[in-house]
């Protein structure tokens, strides 16, 4: 089967890749921590750009700090893209964002080694930022390509130390004033590779994962208003204690997305009573709500019940309840043709895959608003970790990941 | 009826009375905030002493700044004591502690007109320091009495600026090493008027409580165990959340004071989730569990069964559950002679009463320890306010709760 031979991955190469990358930024207590335009960062897009250039792959750094690596085809435009994000979370892992990086450049590496010039232009992409674990940046460097950064954005922003990202830019030879250029109107198609982030493919003993959708994310805080007393002095019929408002809230959401089923999440991450005594009933509890479900009108009627029960709660408690929405990313659907041609692609290699939903956001639902064609390809993440030193998967996986990208842009592009 | 003009009380004094000791430590926005060894403090022991001298009481002041007004007996020793702390909460009221010292004064100013020297030694008290609102120092003033502060805990507690209550001791012209001189072994008796911080005799529209008990107290800090999951990436079956787990236990335990009736209460007034980000599934859910009940079998009982069940909904959701004690004071039951007194002398003076409990710590129970005979009367709290600049109580209730407390101690000094 000569196909399955044009895929061979280097094993080697990966390991050797993922091991260097993981020296800039290497926490000393574990981990990886990576921010955005930070020496640490610096280094590690230094050595992405040292590596494509060495395969004479054209190194492209544009405005912001993204960086491709183009392998030009007969049609110079519009491109085909992979990639993902070279910055970490807040002591991070050696994998979330970075394998897509390394995938991407090994995957041009071995198109351009064993077939020469495309059809169609390659790129592969080290997005600067993503996590947002400096700035409140919010997928900074997507947004940049996508032409989706505000004017005085930069500048508006700022780190714990007070620097600003267009100070931190300007440190690393980038001028904020040029962000407009990082826009893209030339890309067709972006495949990004990405760890889980899950337990999913690990538990089914699954290599590779065919990202059908990124699911919507709606975050609430709601703030239950009782009144506080004295946690002696007050018999409990008296009380109007939001504690218990919030306690039947939190089991109300969970019961929600258990009723619903699968890929439907609810999350209370964050919770505090106020005045947070131990010997006063609280007047308030405030707590967030994290909810998440891929099909845009069941996601819309899923928090809609949420919020309705948590009225009839509050109601019945004879509580207020005050619900602000801290966030809304609109669900995304991957392309659906992308999604059959990656399939195709993993069963003519045989290796098995599984259909499913990303639960977490990703650099792809920027491009996707830009209009760009697109999807993604997972690989399990061991007992599910990420944002965490324990990421980790296991070569075999990574590698039958990444064959199966190389042969999806092969497919594309020659 | 001679006993009842015997105790008629001078409203005008009273209210003159609580409106001067408001001036010190008046809070810009409303309220009182009368910290122990403050200037403010200061100025208020220093009111109440200049009332007990122009009305011929002799004024002792004690090596922790606790105020004695001594109306001799015939019988110098043992001294039937009355009164409550001077400090307040932070930004509380005029009411909580103050009434106490107030009624003490007008009760004893009041015998000593009307009947001059009593049989026994009369005195009233201003304790310095209940409510602990400077430093963590957990009834100061009543332990000195008693004979309850370790050596060296005066230099080894601080404010939050940093000052010992020993250097604040000395600002105040108080020696802390003389602070062993304050016990008092010659107490026979101590009755402590104060203001109910609950809605109960105000919504049975009763001026006094006579109290039967002061309730026990016991507090929990409970860690609930899970694990720190992606709230994207993780099916809500795979998940380890201990938010689910505390909420249940927040319910359990109201559930389990429901139960055991009224006067059982319980209160979850702090609660935090570890990371405690929005988009991650706790690792850890902290809460307090407030919980009271004034018989010691029953309170043991049913703090036993909350522990359980606490237990039980952490193995079902195969969650840890570490719970530490925080705080734990027995239960104080009055001594029932003088509790019968109070309530012949309230039926005498035919003054509607309650027989109750007190569902906060008081200064009578630390006293209590010390083998002195002790009561305690209650007035209402308007909405059962405390510790709050909305502190309040008709004139007519405490005039009656003052009436109550000064012919009981005609009955017993003279």
């Amino acid at each position: 089967m000569a196909r399955r031979t044009s895929v061979d991955i280097d094993t080697q190469l990966l390991e050797s890749c993922i091991e260097q990358m993981a020296q800039h930024g290497r926490h000393p207590e574990g981990g990886v921590q990576r921010l955005a335009y930070t020496p640490d960062w610096q280094a590690a897009v230094d050595q992405f750009s040292s590596w494509l250039a060495a395969d004479g792959l054209e190194v492209r750094r544009d405005s912001v700090g993204n960086v491709y690596g183009v392998l030009k085809g007969e049609e110079a435009v519009p491109s085909i893209v992979t990639g993902s994000h070279i910055d970490t979370a807040l002591r991070g892992g050696p994998l979330d964002g970075t394998l897509g990086v390394i995938a991407g450049y090994i995957a041009l590496r071995k198109l351009k080694q064993s077939f020469g010039v495309p059809r169609r232009t390659l790129e592969c992409l080290a997005v600067c930022d993503e996590e947002a674990s400096r700035f409140h940046s919010n997928f900074w460097g997507s947004r940049a390509i996508a032409g989706l950064i505000r004017p005085g954005e930069a500048e508006s922003i700022f780190d714990s130390d007070g620097v600003s990202l267009a100070e931190a830019m300007r440190a690393c030879d980038l001028d904020p004033s040029l962000i407009a250029q990082a826009r893209r109107s030339d890309i067709n198609t972006f495949i990004e590779l990405h760890i889980e982030q899950g337990p999913i493919l690990e538990r089914k003993h699954t290599p590779v994962g065919v990202v059908r959708a990124i699911t919507a994310i709606e975050q609430l805080e709601c703030n239950v208003i009782g009144r506080a007393d004295h946690a002696g002095g007050f018999p409990m019929e008296l009380r109007l204690d939001p504690m218990l408002g919030a306690a039947q809230m939190v089991l109300a959401a969970t019961e929600a997305a258990r009723r619903l089923g699968p890929p439907a999440v609810a999350t209370v991450g964050r919770i505090r009573a106020v005045p947070g005594s131990p010997n006063i009933v609280a007047s308030d509890v405030l707590f967030t709500l994290d909810a998440r479900y891929p099909d845009p009108a069941q996601h819309e009627a899923y928090m809609s019940s949420i919020r309705d029960t948590f009225t009839e709660i509050a109601d019945r408690l004879q509580l207020g309840c005050r619900q602000t929405r801290l966030l809304y990313q609109p669900a995304t659907e991957s392309s659906s043709e992308l999604v059959r041609t990656i399939k195709e692609v993993a069963s003519e290699l045989a290796i098995p895959y599984l259909e499913m939903v990303s639960g977490a956001g990703h650099d792809t639902q920027v491009l996707a608003r830009a209009g760009v064609r697109h999807a993604m390809i997972f690989v399990p993440s061991r007992d599910g970790r990420s944002h965490s030193p324990d990421e980790w998967t296991p070569t075999d996986d990574m590698v039958k990941g990444i064959a199966v990208l190389t042969e999806t842009l092969h497919r594309l592009a020659y």
